[in-house]
């Protein structure tokens, strides 16, 4: 007997609403598990000094971008600001899901859905805080945004809060590495998913038990 | 903002071919975690020297079996050599779950597929050996069985294994403590399942996101 389970690596979705931590929880995820794969987005718009094509952004040209939109070379995209683009390579992520390396996507809720359209298999996980004043409290407590931003911030978390129905697991980011902990465990249960067996080969024979008997 | 999780016990149902290590898996799982419950068994047969009611079979006559069974009071029962009633009564499972407790139950895949009829949203781990000729080896080694035994213990868990596609998970039984923590990796993640959301309360105001940036 032999069990076929597809080895292919797992695409790991993670969204959350701004100030929930999902990178101080990422970055203690990837630390803790060296495989797996961070996507890597495409933009448009220019490259900044320091930046380095392929490891901080896929750089392309308004062209090039529109291109690949018309050939659906990408899992998710967005105009920012009416100006540049952002999306999402299919062919990197595939290959590395082929490789058997998960691969890890932080990106906001409407990526997500359109993820979830093209790739329905991937792991879809929405981090929450755990209350909506606690949040609030951690992004004035930031100083990085102003009282216009902030309320902003929470009138548009407020309305995206539903959008999790979508996804398959929350976690809640009461304390970093119990967050960890959950979605740790979420990536190995999926390992574990009866979907996952492309094939059971029962090719044993009962003469090899006899012989098995007889060797007694 | 409050999120309502569900937070009724998981009811795990673990079943697996005989020899494959089942029983030393669930009672190293069951050491690591003390507040699972074990399901108790209801049965006609008489009890012996040392049982207890309640603790080692909930002991029935025959007519009360049968009352059981006709009132739908049983998660699964089966009649086994023509003689003796073995079944799983319902309420004591569903009065640890609604308690928060997860309850575990180890049975044969005739029992787990009249469980799952009943109650679908249980999680079902069919537990695997390595191999087919492994598991016989295993049997072999036991001495506890005959040859006839062990060759109709192969036939039937040839014929068996399909079913695994009836459960949720699979997990092979390579090592012991690997299978435990894959069983433990599930039954987390099970909690975190957005289908355990009943209700997401956005009770936060405006206005209260008001006063906590006036006393900023």
């Amino acid at each position: 007997m032999k069990v076929n389970v597809n080895k292919d690596g797992n695409l790991i979705v993670i969204s959350g609403p701004s100030g929930v931590g999902k990178d101080t929880v990422c970055s203690k995820l990837l630390e803790n598990n060296k495989d797996i794969f961070v996507s890597i987005s495409a933009t448009t718009r220019n490259k900044r000094k320091g930046e380095k094509e392929g490891v901080d952004y896929y750089f392309k040209t308004q062209e090039e971008f529109k291109d690949l939109i018309s050939k659906n070379e990408l899992l998710e995209y967005a105009l920012v600001h009416e100006k540049y683009y952002y999306g999402t390579l299919k062919k990197p992520i595939m290959d590395k899901l082929k490789e058997g390396r998960d691969v890890l996507l932080i990106i906001d809720i409407q990526g997500a859905l359109q993820i979830k359209k093209q790739f329905e298999q991937a792991i879809f996980i929405f981090i929450l805080p755990p209350s909506l004043k606690e949040l609030m409290k951690r992004l004035i407590n930031r100083k990085t945004e102003s009282k216009d931003e902030i309320l902003n911030r929470f009138k548009s978390t407020y309305k995206e809060i539903n959008a999790i129905y979508n996804y398959n697991y929350v976690v809640v980011n009461d304390e970093v590495l119990n967050c960890v902990k959950k979605i740790e465990a979420i990536l190995l249960a999926s390992k574990c998913r009866v979907d996952r067996i492309m094939d059971l080969e029962l090719n044993t024979k009962e003469d090899e038990i006899h012989e098995m008997l007889i060797d007694l």
